[in-house]
């Protein structure tokens, strides 16, 4: 199986010319791309949930940077194993089996490696339950889709598909196997994203109307990480914003996005490119005359039901690191960069529940001691349960645990998982959305509905719990 | 002379339709608004500087919240004289005019109050070298090309117009008359930003690729001051970003905005409305069905170097105040809200020219202390000139007396104002043309060139002063 060279999707013909003098309600649509129907006999996964598994085994493919490190975090997940391990380069196998038998003398896992598609022994092998994916992003889709094919559930680093046609293949895949296809988005289990999405859950913000969130992370010190450049040659040839999940990923669950709203339309800007073009030329003694990432990305994304996302990115100037993860409430008000901050209308609280509730305003942050008590009032209920053991293991602070553990919970349990495939689509399509508002002005572009219809079936976002 | 109602401005037609398969760089073209040629016989303000004023008249249209403080703040600015009052409400004239007997029983200003037209008598007044409006936003533009029609020279309160017939109007009779036509933007005179766009034009953030900016205040508190209730009645009849400027100038300051790059192609989006309607339940007993304007309103823009603007506009949700202002360069970074601060390059820096030099990174904030050693190397020139009397005389910590300080120095010494019409044509105009964009499903727009082919005259932004 293997998936057409990257191409840019059908974009169907949509721009109806033009308002006129007095009339500027006009008739303007969003630039289309094409919805592939539903395979016949096949149907969406909302809600869905497999059978219970007691012991996931994991079968893991890609061992750099991210990989590696998820191989160790599992010896500290409950009900799963690792059973596999694969890598195009042997000796990254032996590092991670060489660390596994230090830690873990009795675990055996099998190793694949040596050929570009050595993954699909992992694939077939039928210890495996789950395959999860930390390769360079252009291998996520093909390995997803393979390991589908044999019947393993997947888990995908971000972002797991580049293309529109990627995505859907996705889709088509996980709904005619109903298997989980889920994204390895880290960022939504992190610890203020968890608690200030409890805090919406519960309704203290009001209505939540705007979220923003971004990937603003200088790269200089990582470029020659990658195996064989695949990062820097991918946005070298790739305007929009090539790395949008981190930011969206926690806006679209405040939002409830595909269980009572969903996005409708985009549209994206970027500056020119210098940064990178700074960066080549100081590090490999070469200049580019063309690079396509622009060095800042802007996307704004309108839901139907009226609100807002605002998603930034950035990768090569000389920034502090941020996710930027806001939202603005009717009632309230969230701030993670550079510092974390929250503001309320006093009313949102009995006046009891906080101390020097008088200083309350909605004008003004809570102070640290209220928010303090405000975080502990709130605390999600998942972090309460392995915030401590999640900080022990680490990985970002803990949310690459969590992510990993709330993964193997829901498998054993027969639960839906946190994140499905459609989060999946929706938080990765917005690369080649904003690529071609871009290329066409910043021109207005439709969000396919990747559910096909259903987005409106489940109210509202919510973790799943065993009973 | 009176200007026609509150209309759309013409828009000329210009989406050309579509793009197809596999062209995604295709034909599609921003709306575009209509660019009235330059009447015969004038010319371009681009460095316009008038004859020196030795005492600048002023008279003072609108003595509400703001005018009412300039007229006081006025007693302090050399080379100035108070000669006029005018607001159609008698009492508030004899409010001020209280105040002055006290402060500067010798000065006499004429007086005009009491029908909608008074203004006209003031603008008619010999003693008058300078109109300074501070009306309603409707009566801006009206009174000030009457006065201008009498030879005076504006400074208008943002926003100075609200159409861009209005916005067109202004800088014709402006272009026509060889007069100072200015917006009183205060926020480009606070500490944080001409430390800023001082540090930018020296060349320590590398070339300045992204700048944000917002209005971003909480308005509860005042929407019932209002004469007539008019702010609430205009955000209630239009969408877009009806208060742009405070966010948008100091960006264009920082982007030599048609002084060597000017706005090409502007974007807008908005949250449904919520805010207001809230508020006009909980104040007046009474909830709208309809309120034009959105919560939160979202504009980017791009230029023709390839630089982008990021606006936003909220006056109703519960938030701290923020103008947003935050720049992002090639060898640096900085950014005022919540808190202020700065990233650089190391190599932006001689290795003793701050303190704990090899502390600096791209990827962290600088410390206090490089902060203020930072802040002291970079003083702006003028802050360093009038910042002490500035924080005694007061106006927003300071900003209001350098703008009006700067604003008489400058004709008292025939020098280029720091602001031109442009300025006031191109910040103002955001307003209509997010609400174009906006109205048409977040079209891009065209954003005129106010100078009619003169944006690249003058390379970079710079202060004038007398040799």
């Amino acid at each position: 199986m293997k998936l057409k060279a990257f191409i840019n999707y059908v974009i169907l013909a949509s721009v109806v010319s033009a308002c006129h003098s007095g009339d500027s309600k006009s008739s303007i649509q969003p630039i289309k791309t094409e919805i592939p129907p539903r395979p016949e006999g096949t149907t969406d996964l909302i809600g869905f949930a497999s059978e219970p598994i007691e012991t996931v085994g994991v079968g893991f493919v890609g061992l750099g940077m991210r990989g590696s490190d998820a191989v160790i975090r599992y010896l500290s997940v409950p009900g799963s194993k690792i059973v596999a391990l694969c890598d195009i380069e042997k000796n990254r196998v032996n590092e991670v089996q060489k660390e596994l038998n230090e830690k873990a003398p009795d675990l055996t896992p099998a190793t694949y490696s040596g050929e570009m598609e050595s993954w699909k022994g992992l694939c077939e092998n039928p210890d495996v339950d789950l395959v999860y994916i930390a390769t360079d992003w252009k291998n996520h889709a093909p390995i997803a889709l393979y390991a589908m094919e044999q019947g393993k559930h997947v888990a995908i680093e971000v972002p797991a598909a580049l293309t529109l046609e990627e995505i859907w293949s996705l889709v088509n895949k996980a709904e005619e196997k109903r298997l989980h296809c889920m994204m390895l988005e880290n960022c939504v289990y992190d610890d203020f994203e968890m608690n200030t999405l409890n805090m919406a859950q519960k309704g203290l913000f009001g209505e939540v109307l705007h979220v923003e969130g971004s990937y603003i992370h200088n790269l200089s010190d990582f470029w020659d990480e990658y195996w064989n450049d695949w990062r820097m040659d991918y946005n070298s040839k790739n305007r929009g914003d090539v790395y949008p999940t981190h930011g969206t990923g926690p806006a679209c669950q405040l939002l409830d996005m595909h269980r009572g709203d969903k996005m409708n339309t985009l549209v994206a800007m970027d500056t020119k490119s210098v940064g990178a073009k700074d960066w080549l030329e100081k590090h490999r003694g070469e200049r580019p005359e063309e690079f396509a990432n622009g060095d800042h990305t802007m996307t704004m994304i309108r839901t139907e039901n009226g609100k807002t996302i605002h998603i930034q990115h950035d990768v090569v100037n000389p920034r502090p690191y941020t996710r930027m993860y806001q939202l603005t409430g009717t009632k309230g008000f969230a701030n993670k960069y550079p510092n974390q901050g929250y503001a309320f209308e006093p009313e949102q609280f009995a006046n009891d529940s906080l101390p020097s509730y008088e200083n309350l305003s909605a004008h003004r942050y809570l102070s640290d001691e209220q928010k303090d008590e405000l975080t502990k009032l709130y605390q999600h209920p998942i972090l309460k349960e392995v915030g401590g053991i999640a900080k022990q293991v680490g990985g970002h602070g803990g949310m690459d645990y969590i992510m990993d553990y709330r993964l193997i919970y829901c498998l054993n349990n027969g639960l839906p998982l946190d994140m499905d495939v459609y989060d999946l689509a929706e938080w990765c399509s917005l690369a080649p959305l904003s690529a071609i508002s871009i290329e066409n002005g910043s021109a207005p572009v439709e969000v396919p509905d990747f559910t096909r219809g259903s987005w409106n079936k489940q109210k509202g976002y919510r973790h799943a719990f065993k009973q």
